[in-house]
């Protein structure tokens, strides 16, 4: 069962969810600075840049926290979001490496 | 450029579009069979039995088409169906193996 933030475990990451949340120019830009980035580095929703209302950004911060990609953390006033990268291999090997070729 | 059908030549492919074409479970079975079938087979699109209207049928070719995925070719009365393996495989490589982790 997802936890309370709604954080699938490994063997709840579906197909289906992962290409919904990678259906969209502003979630894969997410996805690939982060994969982009050291392993285990965390980074602020704001921190993208992304040319979004405050409402759509934290909108696809929730899709890409319950497809499984991202897991967000608590960090004082703010929250940080870090790639499941390890997740993501185990279930969708090269899946990481494909958002590369765009 | 798109040849007159709208299949793109292989350096046209964009994953934006890859990744449309295949946020459909439908559009992913079409796919997903052409990929554990021999290279090079023939589909007609009334043989996936997909459950949708003629024109959503249509409407899903139509998609998996101009991202690239499949070629359309004439035969006779019908139309059929091939999976542009090598193409796909050289643009994105991996991406047929993760489609069949659903």
């Amino acid at each position: 069962m997802p936890d309370n933030e709604g954080h699938p475990d490994p063997d709840e990451m579906t197909l289906a969810a992962i290409l919904n949340a990678l259906n969209d120019p502003h979630r894969r830009r997410v996805i690939r600075e982060l994969a982009q980035a050291e392993d285990g580095e965390e980074r602020t929703c704001a921190s993208f840049d992304l040319p979004v209302s405050k409402a759509t950004l934290t909108h696809h911060f929730r899709v890409l926290r319950e497809s499984g990609l991202i897991r967000q953390v608590n960090r004082g006033n703010s929250r940080a979001a870090q790639l499941r990268r390890a997740d993501i291999d185990a279930r969708f090997p090269g899946l990481l490496d494909l958002l590369s070729e765009e």
